[in-house]
């Protein structure tokens, strides 16, 4: 299959992009700068050039977006809205968009995260952006023309994320076990679902 | 109690005023027009000066905001913008900043939808909002100050909305119903809950 991978050198990103050549796939990546494409998620312009560029593909797949992590009474109007423009609407964007670029039967995977259902202080932000993903992808699911399938995966804190911060990374998910929710969703027939990826621990 | 409710002229609204002031709270109403108090959700400055204006409450509610109800692929750039800010982040305005409103051991409680998880065609957008403010709601209770609690209720189809709609009010559940589940939200001990009306039917 084609995939295209948007935030492919990203934790996550950077261990999809091999699980799916290792599984055989064609795998073209987008990124906010370098890569072979090149994408502003915060963009809907951008979002869409890159799509044209990229051509058709089977599958498109995001492991792009952050979010603010801060304390409530902390976090100011501007880091919501990076939160929902950038993690948030870029992959709505993706999906929305991403549809016409994709074959018959192809495939949308987004990432939401363990915080939408599981918050800790300090996510209110992302818990807001990674919650609403769901949502959006749960209704989108009943939308999408020719058979497109559209899922989101929620991956847990990753070790090598934990391991970066100076915490203990057992407490966390190897990214190269995170990756095959990721493949999952690609080559299954699943729609609408949140890929809980601690299923593939 | 003092209780302070934004949207308290809808059907959802007007029913919860009206079982508040039965069980016999002293209720402020906020409004985009009329009403006590004005605000315009869309508008973190708004949101601000109602909140000053309507000085110290014990509670904070929500019945406002609606999104774009339209086919995925008709929903525009415009469409997903309005439902963010109205509904959305008009809501998480009133938690982040009521807060400084609210006595010790106060509460916020907003308003969700059953299309949060049960999604319909139509609903991407409406259930990315009422998604993304059960994330928010789940993990800003981890961190409000002073005891504040704060919940979402989550509505089903109202028997009056579908009635206005020309369909069968039996599908739905009576506002006056859907009221006791706000009322049981002000008055209860719990916080970061995503409070599914259809428990008070």
């Amino acid at each position: 299959m084609k995939v295209l991978v948007v935030g492919g050198t990203g934790t996550i990103g950077a261990a999809v992009v091999d699980a799916l050549r290792a599984a055989g796939h064609e795998v073209r990546t987008a990124e906010r700068s370098g890569g072979e494409l090149q994408v502003d998620m915060r963009s809907t312009q951008s979002v869409q050039a890159m799509l044209a560029q990229a051509g058709r593909v089977d599958a498109i797949m995001s492991c792009a977006g952050s979010g603010a992590w801060k304390p409530l009474a902390e976090l100011s109007d501007d880091d919501f809205e990076t939160s929902l423009h950038y993690k948030l609407m870029g992959q709505v964007n993706l999906a929305r968009y991403g549809a016409d670029s994709l074959a018959d039967g192809g495939s949308v995977t987004l990432t939401s995260g363990v915080l939408a259902s599981e918050p800790m202080p300090g996510s209110a932000a992302i818990s807001l952006v990674n919650a609403g993903l769901e949502g959006f992808v749960r209704a989108a699911a009943l939308e999408m023309p020719r058979g497109v399938r559209v899922n989101v995966v929620s991956p847990p804190w990753v070790s090598e994320t934990l391991q970066a911060m100076g915490q203990d990374p057992s407490g966390g998910m190897p990214a190269a076990d995170v990756a095959r929710a990721y493949v999952d969703a690609v080559t299954a027939t699943y729609t609408g679902q949140v890929v809980d990826a601690r299923r593939f621990a």
